[in-house]
């Protein structure tokens, strides 16, 4: 049984708003890039699955933050895989400063597909093949919320470019928090207060699409649904601040 | 007399296209992160200047890559200041990768700004008060060109929200770059032949305005534009493929 594994990160310069806390979406960059080298130093990353033509596509995932550190602040996420499902594969997160005090902890959810059919894989060969990577700890936080219906409020449009695509030419998940959260008021964005996020993911868009961003704007919450070239829902979201 | 200093990267999955190669605007920002560092960990960053509020401000920039490195490569961003004048530092930067190989460059010049007026302080104090920080080094490649006409053959429009802006509540010099870049022909973002990308610049742009994009795209080389809400040019650049 496999201990979980700690990534060391600051919070730099350009990763602050002009509060000087770190972004919500740079903080969760920093949660997905950990699992990517995790996976990556354990042998089962993208980079190893790409040679079987298989990839990892991010399902869903909670995060939440009880603060949001300033810049130069140093801390630790600590990350460990608690199961594998036949379809998802759970990885959990802790983020920790220097004086051992958590300020946010996330969940994530994950589907291995083929990258010929672009269908999901069945998970049980990883599951036995790397039984060790598994840790025995629940996850820091209830897993990612399903988000069944928005009635949008307010809409924009967003055209995908080459800045929004990530190594699979699809949107890649921080650009879809940025233009979610791009539709919310300074004062909430900037209020310093605890904060959760869901994101869940139905289809992936792509290069050259155009999304339309809905977001349904409550007191101190907001749900949200893109979608591309007139398509169904592609992502839901919610954002809830206590 | 001081030292070239030296700071560690990595290219992270987050940073590379589906080349799998880091992006221009990636590297762009681990080589101004570097410069924030660097400023601070010598006491005249942004955050020790703020006290007396005085801020660092890019005027000019220019930065080449003779490649752009793949994922999880290891490399090191050399940083250092190479002159004071009376208005500009002159700030210079090379990178190398692990075998040794030098694969960028860059020199950016600083303007100091008082935050009451908005306006250029006279640089000649910290000459003197930080005269131990200059490096008796020449620029590493030939300074920021000044780009005086750009005629766009194409425009884009695009809205500042909270993720464009930084801790001076102005666009971040990275937004600015993916803009424009993300006007340009994926075959030339992702060509791999070495680049060189001048950016200067003129005015601030805000939260909330609408700035317009100009290119003047040509075979292998790009000019750009962009203004905010109608006004003068507030950025200018000049991209170019070798």
């Amino acid at each position: 049984m496999a201990e979980k594994s700690l990534y060391n990160y600051r919070v730099e310069p350009q990763e602050v708003d002009f509060t000087l806390r770190a972004t919500i979406p740079s903080l969760g960059a920093a949660i997905l890039n950990t699992a990517g080298i995790d996976a990556h130093g354990k042998g089962f990353g993208v980079d190893a699955l790409n040679a079987d033509n298989h990839s990892w596509v991010l399902s869903r995932m909670a995060i939440e933050f009880d603060f949001q550190p300033v810049q130069y602040t140093d801390y630790t996420v600590a990350t460990w895989i608690s199961d594998y499902g036949r379809v998802l594969s759970t990885r959990n997160f802790t983020l920790t400063d220097v004086s051992g005090r958590e300020f946010g902890r996330a969940v994530s959810q994950w589907a291995m597909i083929d990258l010929r059919t672009r269908s999901a894989v069945d998970l049980s060969w990883v599951g036995d093949a790397h039984a060790d990577a598994i840790v025995d700890a629940p996850s820091p936080t209830e897993r990612p919320r399903k988000i069944r219906e928005v009635n949008p409020t307010q809409r924009s449009e967003h055209r995908v470019v080459y800045s929004d695509i990530d190594f699979n030419r699809h949107v890649n998940t921080m650009r879809y928090i940025e233009m979610m959260l791009d539709m919310l008021p300074l004062e909430l964005l900037t209020s310093g207060d605890p904060v959760r996020l869901d994101i869940h993911f139905l289809k992936e868009c792509r290069y050259g699409q155009t999304l339309a961003v809905g977001c349904e704007l409550r007191e101190r919450s907001a749900l949200f649904e893109i979608a591309g070239d007139g398509g169904p829902a592609a992502v839901r979201a919610s954002v809830e601040w206590k």
